[in-house]
């Protein structure tokens, strides 16, 4: 697939076009127009056009979309159409969640291991997934041929768990913890704080609320 | 406090710059220079003075920044001085997760109040919030003065629940579900897509590593 140049914010939203075209699909739509898409996702119809604008010519003006070509091009793009496979590190309330959140229920991805430092975790199974010694996590990432790995570990280990999975070689990591972990230029994290989610909500309803 | 007309993206980074000035007062600094800073908080200096330009003269250049009056700053525009109590509603597995997160370990935010509708739960505590019947939030969140919720119900109950928020006058929700909630204008949404993130992530893996 050829590589583009898009801006992140159209890049976020890729996977929420994919999954309202996915759901038009399954519903037998066979076009929709792109009032309704806008309203749909809820983005405004000229940041759609101007997201879609990267790909070439996707749907005819005054026309909207056809349902199928779009799922196709977007389950291409996104590659949907092979199973991405994640590893999750820390088994704690947050990472036990984690396990049972159905994430291929929107997106073809799963969880396919998990990894704890706690003997009493060790061995069991959530949700039909094993949780392993994080000693080992080099060896069974290599293994499954995993390099994306889910962090939910407590805040104090956050950097030493960090530091073990770039020596296990992965290449891109989704931090649920508040700290901002250090990696080499070629690991890429992507943040995601609950805190800092709830803390920018409620800032905004204090400024800016009518 | 004076309203500013400030970028989201800014916005966002607030509560990181916040955190980082307490991490500083906490351990003793008395100054940071702003290379440390944008390497402590992984936001280059340039965006730094950017971001800090909305509120005046933050910082002197080439000195860096006194901690103490940062750090008296951002707890003040970010309401820091008072807690923000907020409610969850859903207490499925990451219900379940969120009602243990502690929020308030980086930022003064309270979960004081839980709903659900599975007969099992209510009434029950977990972390010391009580789990109400989803029928009577409208009550509960009025005698609390709640109007933050945290939504992280089953995707089938989302909107059907968003509307009830809604005339239980919430202003705000933070949505774990991954449909995209039908809200009026005044009531605000920001969506916190799990299975979104990963898939973000895994396509710019796919698509810009190295």
């Amino acid at each position: 697939m050829a590589q583009y140049k898009i801006p992140n914010a159209t890049i976020k939203r890729l996977p929420l076009y994919y999954r309202y075209f996915q759901f038009l699909s399954d519903s037998h739509n066979q076009k929709v127009s792109s009032t309704e898409l806008a309203k749909a996702v809820q983005v405004d119809s000229a940041t759609i056009r101007r997201d879609f604008s990267y790909f070439g010519s996707l749907g005819k003006r005054g026309y909207g979309y056809e349902v199928e070509p779009m799922v196709e091009f977007f389950k291409k793009l996104l590659n949907q159409d092979k199973t991405s496979k994640v590893a999750l590190v820390g088994v704690g309330n947050l990472g036990h969640a984690l396990l049972n959140y159905n994430f291929s229920q929107t997106n073809n991805i799963k969880i396919v291991a998990a990894f704890d430092s706690d003997p009493a975790k060790i061995g069991t199974q959530i949700n039909q997934i094993t949780v392993y010694d994080i000693q080992d996590v080099a060896q069974h990432l290599h293994e499954q041929q995993i390099d994306v790995v889910i962090l939910s570990v407590p805040v104090g280990s956050a950097q030493v768990v960090t530091d073990r999975l770039v020596q296990a070689h992965v290449k891109g990591i989704l931090n649920f913890t508040p700290l901002r972990i250090s990696t080499p230029e070629n690991v890429r994290v992507h943040n995601v704080d609950l805190a800092n989610e709830l803390q920018t909500l409620i800032y905004f309803l204090d400024n800016y609320s009518a």
